[in-house]
């Protein structure tokens, strides 16, 4: 059995965004030479998600929108986190629905994904350094 | 260390459907020959879902009514993926509540399952067909 | 490759609670010798979830009302489910957005972890034991 670790380092630009990094995690399952296993993606920080959909910027926008809707960010004083002096209890709700993590199949040494699989960086409370945890195990 | 892989095949017939495949995620344990490990179950299409819950027909009702509140089929044009051609934005959006996969136990051979875990594929864009995967590790 | 189980049992006095683990699953990864691989750590009941986020109350209770406003308890008769003399439809619905389970790296023995992540039990149907399952595999 062997195991690989690898960090990716993002910083999104505005408060909220997806970040493709399949040709991260496509890269660290190469560099790992494991041919067959599973391969384990999640953010470290908690107002951000990793999860599988399409890369398709109309739907990122649906996405966008429809979390929103689900959790809205302002008004700030109507959560009792932003009493601690963040602002940012809208996005430790979001990241729930998104998902903190996905495990995926390594076949053959790649992804073993359907056609219009793509994995995304969801970031809820952008505009800092924020960490992704590649390990994967296998053979 | 060993790992198995295989797929299953389905067409739900209505654009929504739950479909129990315990079964089948149980048959592919037994065929690995893994006793101890970790059994990965996931959509390979990115509008379905597999999940974890009870085989009960009021709850499927239940969910089924829950979803479309929180992300309605219809009007299509709400969404801006449906710009693209497509009228399944809300299957999109759907399966990101009931997620994308679960990642199950193997102990003794068999599914580590408490009483009343049942493992469905959820469709959300349905009649046509679609696979899910499944991955094993272990010994 | 070595693999490690370990049930946890709880009881939530109340109905809903949110119940930090992350002490007995280091413990699981400690006694488990394992030094590099993964950790599954799920709910064995529809009911409950596991899930990593912050360890901040205020956080916890602007969970409790945002999910009780997406998928209220009452009333009781909205929901299929329950006319087979259960009242806990709502809470198979909570614990979907939740999440039933989470899946952690081990790095040099320890969980490997973002500065805030926290693991919690999810509990939507209390005021009995309940358990939670803890499976490493790894070497």
């Amino acid at each position: 059995m062997r195991t690989h670790r690898q960090e990716i380092w993002l910083e999104a630009r505005t408060r909220r965004d997806f970040i493709n990094i399949t040709p991260q995690v496509a890269e660290a399952i190469t560099e790992s030479g494991i041919q067959e296993g599973l391969c384990l993606v999640n953010a470290m920080h908690i107002t951000a998600s990793v999860f599988i959909n399409d890369d398709e910027s109309g739907l990122h926008n649906d996405y966008e929108r429809w979390l929103e809707g689900l959790a809205p960010h302002e008004p700030i004083g109507q959560y009792k986190h932003n009493l601690t002096g963040e602002d940012n209890a809208d996005a430790h709700l979001k990241r729930q629905i998104m998902g903190r993590s996905v495990t995926v199949a390594i076949t053959n040494g790649r992804l073993d994904f359907g056609p219009w699989e793509q994995i995304f960086y969801g970031e809820f409370d952008g505009r800092r350094k924020k960490r992704v945890l590649i390990k994967i195990i296998g053979e």
